[in-house]
């Protein structure tokens, strides 16, 4: 590649990390708001991270589209084209984080009107709400900045989400929530997906890693 | 591309079928095992679940690493790189299945040596099993033949594990299962899995049938 060309290619890769930024940043915003909407039974709420899909999608095949333009004109090779890839599967991880968020809000709409939350969980979920929200932040600031040290502690980062899960069944297995049978089904999906959108949150940090350094370590499989 | 590179180019996107097609047998396998070790409360079953991920992960990397190598080499255009794009798309849904096997795998070595399937509900999940194991063995034949038949009847396929799953929750509520709490949250999970599990399947046939037909509907998220 001449300077010039390189000049080009580096700055319309830059154009998809800056997509990649804005999808973390809507997959932690969407996030935060389902939290509120499920722990307030906020109905509205949920249906517009509900909505908040198709943005996503539109920034996952805009992506998709940049990176299929920049092969097809720079005939990019070996390092650069795995750049590529790996933007490829940053964006579906970053969509799945907001698959994830959709599936806590679709639970609010389940219960509505009733809170899908039972009183002696609010605190939990509320803490792995928090969680979720700030490892989508410091991916969307791993990815802007291409932070490796941000990114090496993010499998830390999520040792919090990790252990925000274990405590919340150990409350519902010490003592059955106050909202019965339909309490534990939903206590832990939600659970589940608040863990599921840590792990994902990880292995974007762990792409942007391997970018970074060349090092293959823990990229494969879903991180559990 | 002359007729030669032309037909080197099919031959290749052939042998990346091939691999797809390995993908989805060894996910339908590995779903089948998982549940006759969660019916069963086999350990060693399960376990060789989990060390299937080594091999997925393999198939996985082949597919990327023969895709990179067609692009540098062919630089291949329009229809020809959204196939190949396609093709890592579903090599990532068949990895997930296979996660989604394994994740289950890991529900009988958590409640070993208690069976996580209380009684009452060993049919619903025989069932599911069953359900999930066609599924990915209607996948392998969709890639295989790019059948679109058998592409487009896969939602209607999907709606029977859909069933099947809301039929679980169904018995789950009426009668809390004779496990207490810790059999409302394992099967939780598991229902979880295996209804996942379908959806990842019913992405890959909607690929291939965008793959044959060009249309794009339905491809967008996690099919939910």
């Amino acid at each position: 590649m001449s300077g010039s060309v390189r000049r080009e290619f580096e700055a319309a890769l830059q154009a998809v990390d800056a997509r990649l930024v804005e999808m973390a940043e809507l997959a932690g915003e969407a996030i935060g708001r389902a939290t509120t909407a499920l722990l307030e039974a906020d109905r509205a709420l949920a249906e517009s991270v509900i909505g908040d899909r198709e943005r996503m999608s539109r920034l996952h095949d805009e992506v998709e589209e940049q990176v299929l333009v920049l092969i097809a004109r720079q005939a990019p090779v070996a390092t650069d084209l795995r750049s590529l890839l790996a933007a490829l599967r940053m964006s579906g991880s970053l969509e799945r984080m907001g698959d994830l968020a959709r599936h806590v809000a679709k639970l609010v709409c389940l219960r509505h009107p009733d809170c899908a939350v039972p009183p002696d969980l609010r605190a939990d979920i509320q803490r792995m709400g928090d969680s979720a929200r700030r490892l989508a932040a410091r991916v969307a600031g791993i990815i802007a900045d291409r932070d490796l040290d941000a990114a090496r502690r993010m499998e830390a980062d999520d040792d919090e989400m990790d252990r925000l899960h274990r405590d919340l069944f150990t409350v519902i297995l010490r003592q059955p929530p106050s909202g019965g049978v339909q309490a534990v089904v939903d206590m832990t999906l939600a659970g589940r997906f608040y863990e599921r959108f840590g792990d994902q949150a990880v292995s974007v940090a762990h792409r942007v890693e391997f970018l970074v350094t060349g090092a293959s370590e823990a990229l494969h499989g879903d991180g559990s």
